[in-house]
C-alpha cells in the first residue's frame, strides 16, 4: 500500500486475468478508489501509456461524495497493447487554499497564513522559471506593506489559479501499478454486421423442381445493396464441403432428398473439410473475388468456423483419434440424450489436444490467407476455454486485427470467460430481451458492468433465432428492436429476410420456417422494394444515423431514464465535444414503445446531466426518423403509436452556451 | 486457464492485496465459479490446508442453477496462515449414469451403455482393491447372460453409490492456486465488550467539591459485576498522564478548571507520555494488579491507543520533528478551519515516518508487556494507512493473538482498507441505523459483503456517541438495539451507563451531557439495581443466550426474512450440527420491533430453508426473552409491544428428523 491508498482501478477485467479491453476511438471511462486520512486536498491523475510509450495525463475529478472515486474519460486512438495507471498526490496549494479562505474570513492566523502562501507560492515559482506570475505573486503575498486584502486576493488571481492547476504543487506522490488495456482495431467495437447465405443468393430453381446452388459470384451481385443500407460486416455461414451421411433435410427432418443442399454447418466431404470450400460455391479464385467484391463494397467479409465434423470429413479417415471412439468402435455422434445427431461428429480436444491445436491453427490461417480477418465461431462454449485463450493469442500475435465473436449461448460464466480470453465480440441473449425491464436490466449490464471485456454484438435476429416477439409483433416489433439494437450498441446485426419480415417459425420453434440452413432461398428483393413490403430504408435509416452521431458508436455511455409507463423504454448516449473529430457534442435520446400492439402515451423523466445539457433549461430534440422538433426539459410527454412509428430516436440540439 | 475454468473464489479479500480473515470457530462459507463446456457432470472440492500443513476435503455443492457457482461451508479450528485451493473434475461415473438412464430407459445404445458402465466400475475397483463390491459390480453389469433390468440395478446399488461418492472417478483434474485465510483467535471474532473509565469507578468527590479520582484499584471492584452481566472483554480509555495546557474543561469547555481531570485523549504530561501511566490511576503494579483482576474475572483487558499529543508530551520537546512546525516556529494543533484544538498536536507522519513507526512500536510492546493483547485504536483513519499495515503485520510476526479494534468513523474506501490491511475488529456506522431497511441493507453489508476481511464490532454507545434513537425512544430503543446487536454480530459492545439507559445529551451534541471523558462520574450501581432502574438482567440475558447458541457466535449466516410492517426487522442465524461441539443444529429467529413508540401487529414470512427446516413442516419456536412458545410456520402472526419487549429471540425447535 502507497502512501496515499490506490484502489480499485478500472477499466479492468474480473480478477485481472486478462488485459482490459477498448477500441480505437472508444471513450475509456477510468476510475480509481484515492484516499488519504486527514483533510488534505488530494489530486489524481490517470497517466495513459500507447503501445509506443507515448503518455498522455489526464487530471481525474471526484464522483458521488463519499465514494472516494476519481473519475477521468480519454479517447485511445491507436491499437495495440496499452497501459495505465493512477498516480495521487496532496495538492499543496488548494490544501492551502481551502483553509486559508476559512481562516483569513475568520480572522485566524492571518499572517501566518499568507506566510505559507507566499512560501507555496515561492516554491511553485521556482518550478516555472519561464513566466514570472507566480513569482510576481508571491512577492506581493509576502509584502507586509499591503493590506491584508489585496495579499489575499493574489490567491484567486485568475493566471495565478491558471498556472498552478497547470502544474499543482505536489507531494507526497504515489503512483499504482500499471494496468492494461488491450485496444483493438475500431471494427472490434464498432460495426453494422448482415449475414446472408451465398448459395441463396442467385440459386435457381429448375423445371424438375432441382435447384442450382448460388455461388460467390453470384452472391456478390448482392453485396452493393447491402451496402447501401448502411452495413459494414458481411457475414457468411461455412463455406465448406458439405457431408452427405445423415445429412439433413428441409426443416431439420433427418433425411436429406436428393437435391436438398444440406446444412454447412455439417462439414466435410470427399471434397474437403475445413481448409475447403463447397465445390458449389466456387473455386479458391472464386472466393478471391468475393473477398475483393466485399472490398469494392465497403464490406468486410466475416466467416464462420463451425469445429464440428460430418461423418465424411477427411478428418475421421485421418485423424480418428480426434474423435470419441466408443468401445464397440464406432465414432460418438453429437447428443443431447437420448437424441443423436448423427450428421455431426464432434471433436474430443482432450484425445490429442496438441494436434488439434495445430489443426486449427492451421485452418484459421488458412483463411487469413484470404485477408479474411474476421470469424465467427460457431458454439465456441462447446470447445475448452484454455484453446480459444491459446489460439486468439497466438493469432492475434500474428495478426493483431483478426476479429473472433463468440456465437455462445450458454450461461453466463462462460459467456463472460469466453470474451475474457480475447473473443472481440460476443452474441448475447438481446433477442430474448423484450420487456423494458429486461432491457433496462441488459443494456445496463452490458454497457456498464461488463463492458470492460465483453462487446455485444445486438443482432436482432439469425438463421437460427426467430423468437415469438418477431413471430407475433407484425412491423412494430421488427422495427422497435432493429432500433434499439443499432442504438444500444455500437454493433448490431440482421439476419437477411428480417428486412422482409420473414415472420413465420417452423411451428413449435423458434427458427424460421423452411429454414435457409437446410435448404435453397429465393428471395424476390426487388419485388419488395417495389411493393413497399421492405423495411431496408428504415435499416438504412438506422445505419446512417450511427454514421452521423458519434455517440452512438460508443458502449459504455449508454443512461438509462424513467418513463411512468411499464413498455416506454428511454436511454441516451453522449459524448463530449472534446472526444469527436467535429469538436462537436453529440447527445441522442431513444425513446422505443416496446410493446408492439399498442399506442402509448406518457412522460419521459430524464436526467439532462447525463447528455451534458444544465437540467435547469430547455432544449429541442428533432426525431431523426420523422423529421418532428420538440422542445424538452425535465418531464416530457411522448406518445408512441407502435403502428406507425415505434420510437423515438432524438438528436438533442445542445442550447447555446452548453456544453 | 486451466482444462476446468475455475474463477472467483471465496472467501477472498477484494483485489486479493491481502489474506481473506477467518476466526478459529468460524463456520467458513467457500464458494467458486466452476464450468466446462459440454454437458459432463462436474465434481468439484474445496482443499483446506492447515498452518501444519494437514489438508483436508470438502465436496462442493452447485448452487442457483444457472450460476456455475459450488459452495461448501468447512470450521476453521486452529490459528494461523490456512490456504484454500478448488479442485474440479469430470465426475465420470455420474456422467455415465446420467446418460444410461436416459439412454437405457429409453432403449439406445444398450448394450454399449452397459459395455461403458462396466469399464468404468472396474477401473474404480482397480483404485479400491481393499474392496470386492465395485469388482463385483463391474462383473456383474458386464453378464450379457443377465437381463438388462439386472445388469443396470448394479449402477443404482446402495454400496456402489457410495463407493463412487466416496472415491469418484474423476479425469481431468484441475486445480486452483492456493489462497490465503487468515484464522485468528476466537476473541478476534467473538466477544462481548464493555467499555468504562477507570478513574470514574471509585471516584470520590469531597466536601469542597474537588474530586479523588478512582484508580486501577478501586475500578477492579467493578470487574465482577461486568463479568456476571456475561461480558468478555473490559475496554478502557487511555489510561496515560493528561496534558494541562489547553486541558479541556467538563461538556468539552475550553479551559478547564484546577479540579478537571482532563480529556485521557490529551495525552502526555510531565509525568510521560504514551508509555507511562496517569499516576492518578496507579502504579506499574496497580496495572499489573488490574490485568490480573480482568483474568480472575474471566474477562479480557482492551486498552485504547490515542496516537497524538497535548502539548505537554515529551514528544513535543523530545522530537519536535515528529510534528508540524509553523513558519512562525509554533507547533501546529490540531485543528478544523476555522476550529482549533488547542489540547492536541496531532503527529505528522511524513516528517520522520521511521523514528515514528520505530516509536508507536516500541509503545504497543510496552503495553504488549503487562499481557495486554486486545488494543482499541483510536482514530485510525487520521494516520497513514500503510503506517498500520506496517505495525500491524510486526505485532503479530511476534505475536499473533494480538488484536487490534479500529475506530474510525469515515467514508467506506479507509474503513474498509483499515480492515483490509489487519484490523481485526471495526467500530460501524450500527448506531446511525435504526430503521428496518437500513438495518436489513446494513446487516447484510456487514455479514456478507465486507465478511471476507472486515469484522463488525456493534457498539451500542459509546462515550463519544449517544445516537438520537437513543435520547428519545426510552427503554424500547435500549433493549431492542442491544438485542439486535448482541444477536447480529458475534462481537458487540457497551459503554457503561447503557444499562441505567442514560439519555441525556449534552444540547445540539450526540453525545452524553457531563461527559465522563472531561469530568468523574459517579453511578450508583446498587441503588439502580435495587430500584429496578438498570437493563443489566436485560443485558446478562443477551450475553446468556450468545453463550448457549452457537449460531449466534458467527457472523456470515445471518440471512434476512420479510415482514408486512417496515419497522419488523427479521433475521435468523442457523449454523448446522457438523459445525457445533455439540453435533446440534442450532437456530435462531429474531423478530424485532424497530419503532420504539409502537405496538406492532404483522405477518412475518420465513424461508426456513435458511436455518435448516423443511418449508413444508411446521416447527416449535421458543422466545428466549419470555419463555413463551408458538408453533411456527411459513407465515406467523406477530405482535410486539415496545413498551414491554420490543423484540423476539426464538430458538427454533426442529421437528424430529430434521435436520
Amino acid at each position: 500500500m502507497g502512501r496515499i491508498p490506490i484502489r480499485h482501478l478500472s477499466p479492468q477485467q474480473p480478477e485481472n486475468l486478462w488485459p482490459a479491453k477498448a477500441y480505437v476511438g472508444e471513450v475509456v471511462p477510468f476510475a480509481a478508489t484515492v484516499f488519504k486520512e486527514g483533510h488534505d486536498v488530494l489530486g489524481v491523475d490517470v497517466v495513459l501509456t500507447t503501445p509506443r510509450g507515448v503518455e498522455t495525463v489526464h487530471r481525474m475529478r471526484p464522483g458521488a461524495p463519499g465514494t472516494d472515486r476519481w473519475h477521468a474519460s480519454a479517447v485511445v486512438d491507436e491499437s495495440g497493447e496499452w497501459t495505465y495507471r493512477v498516480s495521487a498526490w496532496l495538492d499543496d496549494w488548494e490544501t492551502w487554499l481551502h483553509n486559508a479562505e476559512i481562516k483569513i474570513a475568520a480572522g485566524v492566523d492571518v499572517d501566518l497564513m499568507l506566510t505559507m502562501g507566499a512560501e507555496l507560492l515561492a516554491r511553485a515559482a521556482a518550478a516555472t522559471p519561464a513566466s514570472t506570475v507566480l513569482a510576481d505573486a508571491a512577492t506581493r503575498m509576502a509584502s507586509e506593506r499591503l493590506p491584508v486584502e489585496a495579499r489575499f486576493s493574489v490567491a484567486t488571481d485568475a493566471r495565478v489559479a491558471a498556472a498552478l492547476a497547470t502544474a499543482p504543487l505536489r507531494s507526497l506522490i504515489t503512483e499504482s501499478g500499471p494496468r492494461p488495456i488491450r485496444v483493438e482495431r475500431e471494427r472490434a467495437g464498432v460495426g453494422a454486421w448482415y449475414e446472408f447465405f451465398p448459395r441463396s443468393e442467385g440459386a435457381k430453381q429448375k423445371k424438375d423442381g432441382s435447384w442450382v446452388s448460388g455461388t460467390f459470384r453470384t452472391a456478390a451481385k448482392r453485396l452493393p445493396a447491402i451496402a447501401s443500407m448502411g452495413f459494414d460486416v458481411v457475414y457468411i455461414p461455412p463455406i465448406h464441403p458439405i457431408g452427405t451421411t445423415n445429412r439433413k433435410g428441409p426443416n431439420n427432418t433427418l433425411t436429406a432428398g436428393p437435391g436438398d443442399p444440406g446444412s454447412p454447418y455439417g462439414i466435410g466431404s470427399a471434397d474437403g473439410g475445413h481448409d475447403s470450400i463447397h465445390p458449389e460455391l466456387g473455386t479458391e479464385k472464386d472466393l478471391a473475388f468475393f473477398v475483393r467484391a466485399c472490398t469494392q463494397s465497403g464490406l468486410e467479409l466475416a466467416i464462420d468456423i463451425a469445429l464440428q465434423a460430418s461423418p465424411d470429413h477427411p478428418w475421421v479417415t485421418e485423424h480418428p483419434e480426434w474423435f470419441t471412439t466408443l468401445p464397440d468402435g464406432t465414432i460418438a455422434y453429437a447428443e443431447n440424450p437420448p437424441k443423436k445427431y448423427q450428421d455431426i461428429y464432434p471433436l474430443n480436444f482432450d484425445n490429442d489436444p496438441e494436434g488439434i491445436y495445430q489443426e486449427m491453427l492451421r485452418i484459421f490461417r488458412v483463411w487469413l490467407g484470404y485477408g479474411i480477418k474476421i470469424f465467427r465461431v460457431d458454439n465456441p462454449h462447446t470447445k475448452p476455454l484454455q484453446f480459444w485463450e491459446r489460439l486468439i493469442a497466438e493469432i492475434l500475435d500474428d495478426d493483431p486485427d483478426v476479429i473472433f465473436l463468440s456465437e455462445a449461448f450458454t450461461r453466463p460464466a462462460m459467456m463472460r470467460s469466453l470474451a475474457g480470453v480475447g473473443f472481440q465480440q460476443s452474441y448475447t441473449y438481446f433477442t430474448w430481451r423484450n420487456t423494458k425491464v429486461e432491457l433496462e436490466e441488459y443494456l445496463v449490464e452490458l454497457s456498464k458492468e461488463t463492458s470492460d471485456y465483453l462487446r455485444p454484438n445486438l443482432f436482432v435476429n439469425t438463421h437460427d433465432i426467430l423468437p415469438p416477439y418477431l413471430q407475433f409483433g407484425g412491423q412494430a416489433a421488427y422495427k422497435v428492436r432493429a432500433a434499439i439494437a443499432a442504438t444500444a450498441s455500437p454493433t448490431w446485426g440482421v439476419y437477411s429476410g428480417y428486412e422482409l419480415m420473414e415472420n413465420i417459425a417452423r411451428p413449435g420453434s423458434e427458427e424460421n420456417i423452411d429454414n435457409e440452413k437446410y435448404e435453397f432461398k429465393q428471395r424476390d428483393w426487388a419485388a419488395a422494394e417495389a411493393e413497399g413490403r421492405t423495411l431496408a430504408p428504415y435499416l438504412t435509416l438506422l445505419n446512417r444515423i450511427r454514421a452521423q452521431h458519434p455517440a452512438l458508436v460508443q458502449l459504455r455511455n449508454l443512461e438509462v431514464h424513467w418513463s411512468d409507463d411499464d413498455s416506454i423504454l428511454v436511454f441516451s448516449k453522449f459524448i463530449d465535444g472534446e472526444f469527436t473529430a467535429s469538436g462537436e457534442s453529440d447527445a441522442i435520446i431513444v425513446v422505443a414503445n416496446v410493446d408492439p400492439h399498442s399506442v402509448r402515451e406518457t412522460t419521459v423523466h430524464l436526467d439532462p446531466t447525463r447528455f451534458g445539457v444544465d437540467p435547469a433549461s430547455l432544449f429541442d430534440v428533432t426525431d431523426l426518423v420523422t423529421g418532428e422538433t420538440f422542445t424538452w426539459g425535465l418531464d416530457n410527454f411522448v406518445r408512441l403509436d407502435a403502428f406507425t412509428e415505434p420510437a423515438h430516436i432524438l438528436r438533442v440540439e445542445f442550447p447555446k452556451g452548453t456544453p
